[in-house]
């Protein structure tokens, strides 16, 4: 499926090509359409994207070919791709925080990627799966390994009251991977189908719409304070909530992209010593806790999940998620043959 | 001296009072006049400190009357006060951080201060000082312990390269106190007078009215940027400025007060991962340290007094200070005898 431009997939019938040496090919079974895949559809990535490109990095699949060189993996695993490859060079990665590299390539956007049926990978970004794991569930692993990066930028405790702002699909992980760490857990948010959903989860929730969020997580923590909040909103009035609840020596995690430069209340900062932390992406290891907590159900992944579409109809897809603020996350089914 | 608002001090003989249990009085030797002091003169503060207070922090005295209760410090020691006086119930007394203590008084704000001959405080913000410094550099200590406290919150390393966003006083020691850890250290500043100051003292310089400062800095570090960044100057240029220079994982200490909220680039955190810590006052080991730097003449705070006054001109010592571009730190002789 090529985006093409002007809120377009175009689905074409290629040869697919072996991989080349380092490189493994897989069989995608499902992947998910993730937020950033409806800032390309939208347009808003033209420049970086080009109209001719497969996007898509949600993904699992299973390895088909083994390129020249590569040990790290066999035919018939079940696996994820880390879809980053860095340079290797620049002080970034000298540094050991590859995730972060100046020329980073994020594969799905700067190469092709995972919405098609065969994918060709360097092996290395790839992470083996149990078996047992669905691998519609494994197509959460990479937006579950963003929230463990930023829970783990967070360095969220078991005792800590935390906030979420803003309930999609990174707000909604991040809740999870926070509370199964016993942290007492707040999502803040507008759409009620999602604030619906946050509480069959059990997690606590708030709707500045309807509520005062300041005076309620206040009241709440015993004047107090929020010991760490997620801003994933991207907005201003998330911004104003942040510096408002966070407790003395607080944490802010900054997930969500502000394209605009929102206006922050820095004397807080100084006035409570708040720690804000910006996170991007995930680390290796970020990837092996995502799928142990995906694997061991200490995350219900599967709840997220509100449609399952095949590849032929990704331009529908894309269409309705747009459109209904009731959809959560969409898995394009890639490999017509893929077990759930 | 006492501030009687409409940028007026009144000089009055009043007669001292005893010491209360656990409080000490002090002969105050010289008083710094502190920007928030230049705030209160300048009417900015009248709410929180009336029309009848004697401000003043930035000093320096010797024990002259011990009150009942008291055995930390002896009749003549040499002092100076970290003038501090939490609740010691609060979540942050609580939590062992008194120096954010959520209903913090400062003593020569929220209560009387230091631009007068004796001075009554509690005993435990007293700090003893060796007997060979200098009662005019020891008036120093307490805007370096803020500084202190600062770089201990940016964690500086030796082989950091450190930018230090406006060059007043705090700016300075913030400077001073990075350089002798090890760092390199760039002052960025519009001020002439203030830029040829750090020169001086061996800082690097850069005028961003004159030169174009992110591509400057970024040339400077090779590409990396800058590792920690203190934004003094509570600017937009200087919010401004932080992001575009700091390195991937880098961090920035919100020293200045922000009485506006600026736009922050809040795209640069997730991206490069920054991290931006509030720093606030001092907690007691920063005082030891500005102690230790002060009194072995590891950082020059000579340098930054350029003028003492006695406590009978106090009036004319604000007016100069508030007009004069030039003057950096103004130095009230509160004790007629104080020796220098």
């Amino acid at each position: 499926a090529f985006y093409t431009g002007n809120k377009q997939f175009v689905v074409e019938t290629v040869e697919s090509e072996p991989p080349l040496p380092g490189e493994v090919q897989i069989d995608v079974a499902y992947c998910g359409i993730c937020g950033t895949d409806l800032h390309v559809y939208l347009g808003h990535m033209d420049q970086r994207i080009g109209n001719h490109r497969v996007i898509g990095h949600e993904m699992s699949g299973t390895i088909r070919v083994i390129g020249a060189g590569v040990d790290n993996v066999s035919v018939g695993d079940h696996v994820v791709v880390r879809p980053l490859d860095a340079c290797g060079e620049c002080p970034s990665c000298l540094k050991g925080l590859r995730h972060v590299c100046q020329q980073l390539k994020f594969l799905g956007l700067d190469t092709h990627g995972a919405f098609q049926e065969q994918w060709n990978v360097p092996a290395h970004t790839v992470h083996i799966l149990p078996k047992a794991l669905s691998l519609q569930q494994a197509a959460l692993i990479e937006p579950a390994a963003v929230a463990v990066h930023d829970v783990r930028r967070g360095t969220v405790g078991a005792s800590d009251d935390v906030l979420v702002i803003g309930g999609g699909p990174i707000g909604m992980l991040i809740a999870m991977v926070a509370k199964q760490t016993g942290a007492n857990v707040t999502v803040s948010e507008i759409n009620t189908h999602r604030l619906a959903m946050a509480e069959e989860l059990g997690i606590n929730t708030i709707n500045p719409k309807e509520q005062d969020a300041t005076e309620v997580l206040m009241t709440a923590t015993g004047g107090k304070g929020i010991d760490v909040v997620f801003e994933v909103s991207g907005t201003q009035s998330g911004v104003d909530l942040m510096t408002a609840v966070t407790a003395v020596r607080g944490r802010i995690v900054m997930v969500a992209i502000h394209a605009e430069k929102p206006a922050v209340d820095l004397f807080q900062f100084f006035w409570k010593e708040i720690e804000m932390l910006g996170a991007r992406v995930y680390e290796p290891e970020d990837y092996d806790e995502a799928i142990r907590l995906v694997a061991e159900e200490k995350i219900d992944s599967k709840k997220l999940i509100t449609s399952v579409q095949p590849l032929s109809v990704i331009q529908a897809a894309f269409e309705e998620l747009t459109a209904n603020p009731q959809a959560m996350k969409t898995l394009i089914q890639c490999s017509p043959e893929a077990k759930s």
